[in-house]
């Protein structure tokens, strides 16, 4: 069986762990990689890729059987979405929770003869997968979601606009007891605040005056205002050595009840690195993107649309048999 | 809209948790219980809910949407499945996990105009949907399967049978250093004896021989042989007052690495009673197989068949908006 064509649109973080992850693939290969930037500039792990200025994508369009988009759901997201879907089949991590059924609606309509799969990175992606399977089987319940221990992005780059910010990451920390009481089957009403702590280390330009910049911090609206927060300062030295990598975690607790009986499902997960992880599910999405379109189901799809034998490498028989 | 027509075949522990499920669902009806027992010994919770000899459920196709088959793997669903998959909708959770591909081949032969979902309890079911979606997002890693803790209905029937044995109960107990171990990420061999813990009570008629009951239990071969086990003799009263519920729990683990890091999937549960946790999710299945059957999606469904969107209560505007 010939191997599934990807191609990368933005070749960033999450970009970069859809490659590693093809690689990992045994039905798979990298095709190229579209950029923003000079093409000789970027130097992709996979021999066989092209990279290639991201105004090529439009012509290799009979040379890639699924397009991973890899850009930020605020700016490209929106734009690349529907242009690409028209033309290819599309694996995205969409983020922006209010825009998505928007973002849908716009995909399903340039999506006519592809298949789009939207929204498939871990949240949403596999903790909306959790979610909708556990109210699905305890109605009589409640989730929680618990983000961290781990490195927000989006938090880390608020900081760093920061003047006299040189450097910046925050953690974002689940608080240990609201996780507990989640646990109890209470059905504790937990406010952002109760659910998570903001750590954030900081490195300054010289001269940068500390006490302003850690008020500016616990202050920022949207970002940190409605948590409690610690801001450490730290030397450029320290900073390199134990906060150059982008862990995350993650957990859904549901608990709920039938009849008299209390029963509790939690999904988690550990990860060393969140956009290897990231581009991992992406990639297992793009080979339902490639089945799905095969078999002219054509449009906008969401993980809840897509049944998970098409993620599987493996052929029929043998995950009935070895994974059931 | 009309609710979904819910019929039972078998009212054991199971068809019981089915009923509740059902009664908790905003979208069903019970219509109809079919024993093998004398119906007047019979009382379902639901007012609504015919009980009828198991004889008359073939009268009753016009009248039942789904029929949940609540009956025994071992002798029961092997007749039952094929037999009322050709006459209804149907969802089971056989769970003899060497002839599951034997039993869809069944009951996708049975299922012409029906649509019959096999196997979709929590093991195989859910952790056979976390096993496949872990292994296609992390090939290159490991799934764990940790039962426990919690009451092996088999387990508790087997000790039953032996000469003197008035009541038994036995708990899978998970060994914590296994689990830690399987967490590590090292990905160590573990075997059964090292995975799980029996953990016996029993009461016995006066007189019994507790010390070759003991020994008996112990070198039983597939149950107890090839695990450690303790046994404990108990009296009747604290066997009523401390043994008399149902729990389980469990957890799957997987294990992988992207790059150079280490990535953890678990997805655990912890229930109270576990025959009602199952009939909880045979009913979102029914829901699934109803819709499938409403658009002509015939013959025999696994869990990794069935979109997750077909399980939910809510439309689809909702649950996007909600649960993405």
């Amino acid at each position: 069986m010939s191997k599934i064509r990807i191609g990368i649109i933005g070749y960033g973080n999450i970009g970069r762990g859809v490659e590693k992850a093809v690689l990992a693939a045994p039905d798979m290969e990298m095709r190229a990689v579209f950029t923003r930037r000079d093409p000789k500039s970027v130097t992709p792990c996979s021999s066989s890729a092209l990279v290639l200025p991201i105004g090529e994508a439009e012509k290799m369009t009979g040379e890639i059987d699924v397009m991973l988009l890899c850009g930020g759901s605020a700016k490209d997201l929106p734009e690349q979405g529907p242009h690409y879907a028209a033309l290819f089949n599309t694996v995205d991590s969409f983020d922006t929770h209010a825009r998505i059924p928007e973002y849908i609606e716009k995909l399903d309509a340039a999506a006519k003869k592809t298949t789009a799969v939207v929204s498939a990175g871990w949240d949403p992606g596999l903790f909306s997968m959790m979610r909708l399977l556990s109210d699905s089987i305890l109605p009589d319940g409640k989730s929680y979601t618990f983000w961290g221990r781990g490195v927000s992005q989006g938090h880390s780059d608020a900081i760093r606009q920061i003047e006299g910010v040189k450097r910046a990451i925050q953690y974002t920390v689940p608080i240990q007891a609201s996780v507990d009481a989640a646990r109890s089957g209470s059905r504790p009403e937990l406010t952002a605040r109760e659910k998570v702590f903001r750590e954030c280390y900081v490195v300054v330009y010289p001269g940068a005056d500390k006490a302003s910049i850690e008020k500016t911090i616990k202050n920022m609206p949207n970002y940190f205002s409605d948590y409690d927060t610690s801001v450490c300062f730290i030397e450029d030295d320290e900073f390199i050595a134990n906060h150059s990598k982008m862990p995350h975690a993650g957990l859904i607790l549901h608990n709920g009840n039938t009849g008299e009986s209390n029963q509790t499902i939690e999904f988690s997960l550990k990860l060393d690195s969140n956009p290897e992880f990231t581009g991992s599910i992406l990639t297992a999405y793009a080979r339902a993107a490639h089945r799905m379109a095969s078999e002219g189901l054509y449009g906008a799809k969401t993980v809840y649309d897509i049944p998970l034998a098409y993620l599987s490498y493996k052929d029929r028989a043998t995950f009935i048999k070895d994974l059931t």
